[in-house]
């Protein structure tokens, strides 16, 4: 891409190089939330339309805006910024889970809904997380995992299918 | 398919004709859960060591494969051997739904899995089905829906994702 700037587009690296200087210098975690902010509490967080009793734990920026766009949820988030992982070095501290177990425990959080991603890293992120969480007392679900929408079993893997049935409702 | 063999394998095509001819007068419909067969009552249906006491409804063959593939379900089947149509003109007479009806009525039968695609007419399919046995005081299931094993909510679709919130466990 820098290849490409510097032989076509001089003037746009010129520009994304202010802009990408001017968000390190300003972009932030929200003190509350841990997602990207240019202020000490995120919008979502500082939003009273928000339904304060239900907290969504992602792994990113980018998971969160995923379930935004469905508008089908209306809690407050937490980003853990990354994921367990044993075999990379990163561990409990690396994603700031402490900080998670404090916000969960401000007392209007009634729900944890785990939506860490469905592979082996996010499974295991949410179990550690969902365990700690239950033995502080409180209240832990998973998204449902299953079939996705518009899809046709013979096309889907076996792992799916044998979840689907065992969590058939 | 069919130049290839004609240009490049002569003798394949011969033994195509011939196995398709030996299929097409052969293979016939199981009497209990009319999948294609070459016996009057399939394997499956034969086999004492599966539970009788669920029937999975799926659309078609491959689809009941898939399930088997997971070697997570001991129940019977029933195959529609297609799905609700309106558009296409294809209705409950189609598709042998009185048949199921008879086959899931038969005492032994004590929940019904709805196993027919995710797809709008799989769903219509499984809606019309449902409330016909839960009529008939039948247990009915669906699959499970939500966030596939594997997947990263990021590349999620959002119904999926509002599926697997409201389905949260
Ligand atoms: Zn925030
Ligand atoms: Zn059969």
């Amino acid at each position: 891409m820098a290849f490409h700037l510097l032989q076509h587009d001089r003037q746009g690296a010129q520009l994304m190089a202010q802009a990408l200087q001017q968000a390190v210098a300003s972009v932030r975690h929200c003190s509350r939330c841990h997602t990207f902010t240019e202020d000490e509490v995120c919008e979502v967080c500082r939003n009273p339309q928000r339904d304060a009793s239900k907290l969504c734990v992602v792994e990113t920026p980018a998971d969160q805006a995923a379930v935004e766009r469905t508008a089908a949820y209306r809690g407050l988030y937490f980003v853990l910024m990354g994921k367990l992982s044993p075999l990379d070095g990163i561990g409990p501290k690396d994603i700031g889970l402490a900080k998670l177990f404090e916000r969960a425990a401000d007392g209007q959080v009634q729900e944890v809904i785990l939506a860490t991603n469905f592979t082996a890293e996010g499974e295991a992120t949410a179990h550690v997380i969902g365990e700690a969480l239950k033995a502080r007392g409180l209240r832990v679900t998973r998204l449902a995992r299953g079939v996705p929408a518009g899809s046709e079993l013979e096309y889907v893997d076996l792992g799916t299918i044998a979840h689907a049935l065992v969590d058939r409702r």
